[in-house]
């Protein structure tokens, strides 16, 4: 999961005027789909995954095997016209990582190389280190002082802070993203962040950093909380801080990868399609259970449960395993460059990545009059704990077709627990809360099927919202 | 922490005859001197061994470093007769240490090798898993098959439960104690546990094995309990499991190492002493905060608030803090038979080794008249929350002591989440509970002060009871 949910919370008032332009009967099937996922196992689906599979990085032999496992996966399920769609991936591979405070006391760190970082010498690089909380502390430190980080390791410090719908991390993970471009710009010689993140233990988390020139890419790194704080401390004293870091990382040529497509034919419409993504790769530091095998299981599970309903909706369910989203985007990008054609065709998109834990609220991003269709499907969800809002919607893998003005659905699911494990070795499958996914798969059923069968599409979504916001 | 308190709940009825004993004097000087207690920082002793010292494996740079803190600290605190008690401690160091799933599936474990274990060579060993739960599940694995494990990695699968009283600790810690030695004894090639503690994160927790004869040391490594999920899941499958493992952990002739001893010298009867003790050597992979800078902090901080009192104790109180607790126990020995002659001389000992938490309990372990003498300072402990038993007692290292009658005092603290972090990475500064210290030193600082300024001892734990359990 990289994007993140900015529920703009607004009640939809038009709502309640929804009644009677969605036929009962839909309404019905929905109701009774819904409840046929309590006897659901889509934490089986997301094991086997992480079991057969392990860690699928893109370019790596786990993202190969990924996609020959969810090809078989799609078929046994039971969708049609299942297919791998290839694109060229980024390969990056992690190699010895090691770190150590060398002054003022003697210490190992643990950490781990953000993605895309190069590696330094074999015999590390041993640097005094610059504390700042943030790119915007940096950037008013270096205003005093143009040379306070050249030849130095900068450590940004920031704080995750533990929200219900993730914003935290739209916050802290700028650091990630760009801490490392600002420090080479201003000449430093590596990047220590505090792990993005809300665990307590000693699992740094690793995760995407800005695609930089060569000449502005730094050896990376996030330590861990526990290891931050330490570093918080020591940097508040009188006496400077030394650390030796020593990456094995490096970028390689792109590999081969693929997206893997399977769908639910639509009986009436078939060539419109309501799109259900989640990704398929993984970090390579842990099996990629919460991000996003559980993406994987819920969407695979919910088409399941659609499957084999007597009557299939009226338009196509396509469901889309992305490559790549971690490391790249590649598979987003290929997906929407292969389909362009067919852009107009797509009514909807959803995208699961954010874990197995419930869903509390439900936003549609659509045309102004859509609404009153949707006003139905948010009585079914209310029983579940699903609160309708409207509000800003885009996964990283569909933001493109959210430019293109596809009406975007969000089912935003409690992401209290899910930064304590994303991008770090924690993320195994022992973290599925196999009930709490079980309401998820109730929801993206009730919702795939809902919209895929409605007499009407939602629109467009109007050119002003169509701008996704990027940290 | 290696022993493990056995609260045996028997109720002290001769508690309430002990009224008259003791000076109503004491008992004010006590209870003011617990309440002294809410001011105090303890932590930051804690801390500064954490910080300035860092891990203190026995043998290594940071054990002959911690002892010139604790002298350091010892002197500041206001200590008298500070001083080193050297000794010759084991010295093993960890290399490193790689695990993978090579069968069914692909998978990195997340390991570490168990105190003492030797190195397997550079490439590594792979072998086929037999998976067993305990030392008599695989005894009774080879009685039907006795070359069932021959040339294989035993990997033992025990759970251990979370308990308050830590005795789950005692049942779990036998697979990592003689599960090495079983496996030898049957031809196993190497073993594998399942982490003995109580934390779901890939933290793998290392401790001690029992010491073998060099044709029975095998490579042995505890992994994760996620680690541990995955290899039961598919040791219940139906293809064989093989691991590859490559440790370069070695022994090492011991090296010299030392106790450090500081004192608040008795008013009266500076011969007799009542001794506490904590341990100042740590596992390898943290900087031992709970495991035992805690205890450290709380004896030093209970001493300096007693030290600081305008009137000291009858009796001396002697603080030891011991060497070599995690990895051979040599402290204890050394303490045992430098202060042989002076055995008849320590009329109680408390050992202090189970992290921050609140003290739920004192028990001691006396002669059967003690009770009475004892029964105002079970009044003084009820406002802070602490129920008094008659129970067992006996820190790791004071428990030769035990063996000759000293009388044993335990202040029993909540150990529920102890075993989270005990003996792995997780086991830093952060987990330290300031709050919950103040409480533990309280406790401490008015044990210490009463049982040492009593008018009589409470002479000598009668034989039947001086047998210290062993796991």
């Amino acid at each position: 999961m990289k994007g993140i949910p900015f529920a703009a919370i607004l009640a939809l008032s038009a709502l309640a005027k929804g009644q009677g332009l969605v036929p009962e009967k839909l309404q019905q099937e929905t109701a009774r789909l819904r409840d046929s996922a309590a006897g659901s196992h889509a934490e089986e689906i997301a094991r086997s995954l992480c079991d057969r599979v392990g860690s699928r990085l893109s370019g790596s032999p786990g993202s190969r095997k990924a996609v020959e496992w969810a090809l078989e996966e799609f078929r046994r399920l039971g969708f049609e016209n299942v297919h791998p769609e290839t694109l060229m991936e980024p390969r990056w591979e992690r190699g010895i990582e090691t770190g150590e405070i060398l002054a003022p006391a003697s210490y190992r760190l643990a950490l781990t190389a953000l993605g895309g970082s190069p590696g330094t010498k074999a015999s590390g690089l041993s640097r005094t280190v610059v504390g700042t909380e943030s790119i915007e502390s940096l950037a008013e430190l270096l205003k005093r002082e143009p040379d306070a980080v050249r030849g130095k390791i900068v450590y940004f410090n920031r704080r995750m802070a533990r929200t219900q719908d993730g914003a935290g991390y739209g916050d802290a993970v700028k650091i990630r993203w760009a801490g490392p471009e600002s420090a080479a710009r201003a000449g430093a010689a590596a990047v220590l962040i505090r792990s993005v993140g809300t665990s307590g233990d000693r699992l740094p988390h690793t995760g995407a950093t800005k695609p930089l020139e060569k000449k502005f890419q730094i050896p990376s790194a996030a330590v861990s909380a526990p290891d931050a704080d330490l570093l918080e401390r020591l940097l508040s004293g009188e006496s400077p801080v030394e650390v030796r870091l020593t990456l094995g990382c490096r970028s390689l040529p792109d590999a081969e990868g693929a997206n893997v497509v399977g769908e639910i034919r639509g009986s009436e419409l078939p060539g419109e399609i309501v799109l259900a993504g989640a990704h398929l790769d993984s970090w390579d530091l842990a099996t990629g259970a919460l991000d996003d095998a559980a993406g994987v299981g819920i969407i695979s599970e919910a088409a399941r449960l659609i499957a084999r309903l007597p009557r299939r909706p009226r338009r196509t369910i396509r469901l889309v395993l992305f490559a790549n989203e971690e490391n790249g985007g590649k598979g987003g990008e290929a997906y929407e460059a292969a389909h362009r054609l067919e852009l107009e065709n797509h009514v909807a998109a959803l995208e699961m990545d954010l874990g197995t834990d419930r869903v509390y609220s439900f936003s549609a991003l659509a045309a102004p009059g859509a609404g009153a269709l949707l006003a139905p499907l948010a009585e079914i969800l209310k029983p579940i704990g699903i609160s309708t809002l409207e509000g800003e919607a885009a996964g990283a893998d569909i933001s493109a077709y959210r430019a293109e003005g596809v009406p975007m659905l969000e089912l935003n699911q409690d992401a209290s627990r899910y930064f304590d494990v994303h991008h770090s070795a924690d993320d195994t499958f022992d973290k599925i809360d196999p009930a709490a996914m079980r309401q998820a798969v109730a929801a993206t059923a009730a919702v795939l099927y809902y919209v895929a069968d409605l007499p009407a599409t939602l629109g467009r979504v109007p050119a002003e919202k169509r701008t996704v916001k990027k940290w």
